[in-house]
């Protein structure tokens, strides 16, 4: 959870944003009392202070990160400009009212009725893709936050940035919303490095989407609530199905390649299951103090045992294996939730001699395709805002991040400098041993 | 979803319920208005007219059900009646309202205090299943109604009924309650066959439970409508999903071993699924017609299909297999959720060189473990209201029924005359046709 | 909740169905199987059988239903018919799942293409109201049935229904739909008169929307379950408020004019209430066995109590004043929610010198305004099918009812026959009784 | 939103912790990795920084918190502590959740087996309140997380705190945690202050409690979030109520006594409003650029309207009234909902002779009994385990905040700095005018 350490610390503009040219044009953007975001204000990295004994504050990190939200001057002539969005990768909750809300800020506050949205993600960027775009309007977003999904589509992969770029400028795009997660953002980049190589003055903002919350800089990311909640409902069924029989075993197996924050955090929500099993903290099967052994243990005492598992845990069991990578260019990970359930089963029928009645419940495509909750209808509403802010006062080549609740500027560079991931020392996986029960470490000895 | 016909069509005590002895106990339960149920008023099993031309309605066939409500007079002392509840097989929504229900109206109408229930199903009738009878009361289960699952849990299979008969007999229990689909009601019949030879006054009511709502005379069963609710949702979270993607597709399992009556129900509720498979209507893959053909069409038109499939629908397709059985005796049916999912991206990968971006979204266990709506709250109310009143008067044999709006009671005997599956040529069917626009067949030609 | 007995009894043609001409076109419907409806079908108004001793049935009442459903011939050419759609009223969940269901059965299934919507009711077919008039079709009713409310829009009473007549002759409108309580289907039931006096082909056919479920010849009507649903909602919530305070009492306002069915039901499904008030069941407020009585005793024994009250309830409380009506013609009820409010803190304060804190919880607007659950969606599908299947076959001056199971054809002149309401000496009443554990009676004596 | 500033500003201890006495015993709390709280690390309250133009930052206001969180040793030995938990005031979700976690902490980690709960609030510490005191437990707080409300009751208002004080001598009670609002919070200081005075070692401990989300150094309350998401709820069927009559008008009023999160917040995130009234931002009924202008505007345009309301908005309309004041203490509210749906009304009927169908919403008491939704259940998680840690550290006279991110340590006499509010010039604000489109200020000139 932490960002990257190392020599840069010191690095004064180490957030430094981009701006495609001076922003000149009076922002139509009519604020109550006129509270234009100050630039000279910024939150630090590192929020925090150490007071020594003679309670002399400390700052021991001074980087910080631009706010975002509306400038007082803009660099885009609103009647004059183009823009488009894109969403790309797995569906999230609230990518609609990420799009419905760009479109009646960019509409209503600034004026601006060139919008456009891009079918089926960045695949929609490809030069055969003629029909991918459409217009976007008040009328045609009207109500969309209601429903889950997207109303543009989405894809995985894309055609090479070059192209991307060279149907953009042959389109007259001149702001590009990029809706998605870590490799759409990768894109992004290098689309901006692209079109700055070009000079062509394209203004790319990312939002950036992650269900498993896990892109830097960004410690909540849209839709991670709603699939929170949602997970948590899922791990209340499986306690019903677990304690309906002797000896039940429930098996939950949620988002969370390589942070296992909805599972954790579901785990606290829920309040009913005994094994939270996420990819930050390795576990052994076998053995002494191993998983099973410990499984083992509550169903002699409890009778019955609800396991929740991150797509991504426990992969330190496959190390031998060999990797292979999806169209995002993603590793595919090995199935955990098949393989416990396979490995469950057996070990209580080859040692107990009992088949235990297991029951696996995988809800990821109900979750990811459901409504946005009332929080992240707030959330993506202000993210959006801030995305829209961004790209008309000429930023370009950024995220929008969220620190210690600030809306911020995120270079798209900056978000590879670290993978956000649940602390195993940290206060929320306190929590999830605290409300389990489960010990802290379950690595044989 | 009609009764089997044949020769005893006249047999006028077709549905005759048997008794222990004469009911001679004044009733204790104060009826407003002391309207008892009327012995001589029955529903006809064809409640129909056939109007001749000449207007005349004749009766055509003359079986009727005995009605389900208190009694003038009881045949147990409720002050010295041992009662029992089991719940057994699948989780169903309402098990925990019908136990509650049964425990309150035995408690507080009749005065019955001596209630008990089993745990984990039939095996809770084992010999060596020593603490399986737990004490109920108003207060443990005060408040059980909000929460899915069944407090008393539940089993697959059962230990020989001469065992579970003398278990009961040894507990000096005088009423059983048996709450489960036909396996359980065999069983009970078993069970108040080997009694009444054993000379023992055993009352054995069942609640059947069949979430597919398969089961003989009983229109609709409890935690059906819950069901399909759900099923509804994961039917339009599975839209959402399938509208994300070009050529995106979403294929719904659900429960439904031989009617899909949830598939089909929950098809015309959630009113965005494009094929709804069930197991009376079979079809075939391949061919002209068929749904290969059928999906690729709509693939074309729309670029993205929802398909809901019952788990018992195309076992047609697997006929030269061999066929195996679960702890219950039930068939262990092919897996046509799997079997389909792999078919169809082979499908499309081998003849069109795409890959269709399909999502498998089984929420079985999402289904059965949830809390019963509120219809079902009223109607496993009035369920177990009926089997309370039943068992006090004496009768015994019996399953509650659901007949043209009138609860019944139905000899276990008759449960085995046939087992309720949606008519394809009735209004069910008709509804699910125009709403998915799907070909009233789809058999390849 | 029976219907009216009386002289008519014998008559054969009690229910008899108007035709504006002899059905002889195909019907384009295409039927799996081919089973339209066989006319000499009919359901009866009293399906039981009295069996006598010696066991012959007797048939008490001739009197039975024509069933709703497909013809095999039909009365309209479909693409040369016009077809209006009105709904009338308070919100109910389901009138958009019909009004998309009407459209989407006269366009698909019959291939009528002319299908107009009237805006804000009846008040729409006033002379003046131009505009009132909008096409609909598949496009503009998808997805409506997820929302709440009507996308055509409500009022309360109508002009003069020789105007209305005038107005669809002039838009030649040939089949009018009419969703609305029973003054919509007063009003209908003249349209027809008139419509036919002039010798006007007009089919008139109404979908009967009472949430308060209380016309004649439909046991349930559309909405009413969700209602229910809704409604034990917040008897839950006020059960969480009444025992959040010592002497907490909540008080939840239904609705339920003259049939308390909602508050009935919902008190039953939540499990929560101590006392249910409906119109049907008079009650006295103070002395010997009134509820002021009654209320003390229970917060005495249990600190809390929880009241259920229809709008209806206790208009015998306020026997001796003035009426006054609404612009529906409804009498205007006196409020007793209000009433009850103020009456039970005065009557504490005064009696025991404590103020009770008491909680008044009215969510009617909430209720009346949600989409329909998805048993609702299943029943309003079948309703407007039936709807649609009966106007195109030529009858006219029916609405839909829903009588032991089976959707039928009741001509509008016998929804004046009684108003149902729930029978104090029948089941639901007594399941009231039962759970809240309030006395059968609360008279004073 | 912004605290109060002035003199105090540089003074280093503002937020300092009273400690009974050094804490010296090993914490049995077992911190995965052993990371306690560093108790020289603290959060600013201004974390921003200045960045001038030669970019050296600038501390502009030196206070800091301290965190919360479990420290590497503690004052009480758990084994011979005893703790009470106290919950008064109006209900809001997630106290069940905070009782539970409370209880879970100091019996699991802590090792604390001797907790109690007082029944009804601060009543509970009167001296004739004899059977207040309820043991808790793990058992007896299982699964109370899932229902609204508070297991042990609530109540207005408080006996002298000298009487309190003596109660908990007598009781010996060593821990005392006060969930509560502000008044709540002051009758805890004046405890604290007390026992101090009489060298009793007394740690109190505030978990602030308030829906309005209005109380000082707490960014966000428990029970917050999910009273949004009801609200906005509320919000969506008011509009489907407007939209379905001619000038239909919804008005709903959300709490909000001083401050109008709830009703901006819902507003956001339902998107369906048109009007919002907060406290912060008055405004004129009457005149040119007045509400009722403003709405007539709307009506004409739209012909439908949806407003919000904040109990406390609008005051100033009422400037010249007497104030009363409740239990509690606080200022009776003059009914801006009533007013304004009496006002409204008139107002249409006299200047255009229009009867507007208004329906007014209310629905607070179901927002305030509501179980906690998944993100306050985390939340309440938190701050729960933050106060058990506190108090078994020996700290006292605090209550527990929420500061950018981080819980934090307040002494009570801090919460009356300032009573958080929206800031007209901040986003919330500015997200409210964007979606409702209603303008920034509503005075008449």
């Amino acid at each position: 959870m932490s960002p990257a350490g190392g020599p840069q610390k010191d690095i004064k503009d180490y957030f430094q944003v981009y701006s495609l040219g001076e922003a000149n044009l009076p922002n139509p953007v009519d604020i109550p009392n006129g509270q234009y975001i100050d630039p000279s204000v910024r939150i630090p990295l590192d929020p925090f202070r150490k007071i020594s004994s003679h309670k002399h504050p400390i700052i021991q990190d001074k980087r910080t990160f631009e706010l975002a939200g509306p400038r007082q001057l803009i660099y885009f002539q609103p009647e004059q400009t183009r823009a488009a969005i894109v969403s790309c990768g797995g569906l999230c909750p609230g990518i609609n009212t990420v799009i419905r809300t760009l479109v009646m800020q960019l509409h209503y506050r600034y004026g601006c009725r060139d919008i456009w949205g891009i079918r089926y993600g960045y695949q929609g960027l490809r030069h055969e893709a003629e029909d991918s775009f459409v217009r976007l309007n008040p009328e045609n977003v009207s109500g969309i936050q209601d429903a889950g999904g997207s109303i543009l589509g989405s894809s995985r992969g894309h055609p090479s940035c070059e192209e991307m770029v060279e149907r953009l400028i042959k389109h007259e795009v001149q702001i590009l919303f990029t809706i998605g997660g870590d490799g759409t953002q990768r894109g992004a980049e290098e689309i901006f490095d692209i079109s700055r190589k070009k000079g062509y003055k394209l203004s790319v903002v990312g939002i950036p989407k992650t269900i498993d919350n896990d892109i830097a800089y960004v410690r909540k990311s849209f839709g991670y609530e709603t699939a929170v909640s949602i997970a948590a409902e899922a791990i209340r069924s499986a306690h019903n199905e677990a304690v309906g029989y002797r000896n039940g075993i429930s098996l939950v197996k949620l988002m969370g390649r390589h942070s296992g924050y909805i599972a954790a955090s579901a785990t606290v929500a829920a309040g009913h299951a005994n094994f939270c099993l996420v990819p930050e903290v390795p576990f052994s099967l076998y053995g002494r103090g191993g998983l099973l052994e410990q499984l083992a243990k509550r169903l002699e005492e409890r009778k019955h045992a609800v396991i929740v598992v991150a797509e991504g845990a426990g992969q330190n069991l496959f190390e031998d294996n060999q990797r292979s990578y999806d169209d995002s260019g993603n590793v595919k990970l090995e199935n955990i939730g098949e393989y416990l359930r396979h490995t469950i089963v057996e070990y209580f029928k080859s040692t107990c001699g009992i088949n235990v009645p297991l029951k696996y419940i995988d809800p990821s495509y109900l979750i990811r395709s459901a409504p946005a909750g009332s929080g992240d209808q707030l959330f993506c509403n202000k993210l959006a805002g801030a995305a829209a802010h961004a790209a008309m006062a000429g930023k370009s080549g950024i995220a929008i991040g969220y620190w210690h609740g600030c809306l911020t500027h995120v270079p798209f560079v900056r978000l590879r400098d670290y993978r956000q991931m649940i602390s195993p020392g940290g206060s929320l996986w306190f929590n999830v041993i605290e409300i389990t029960g489960q010990p802290a470490q379950m690595l044989a000895t």
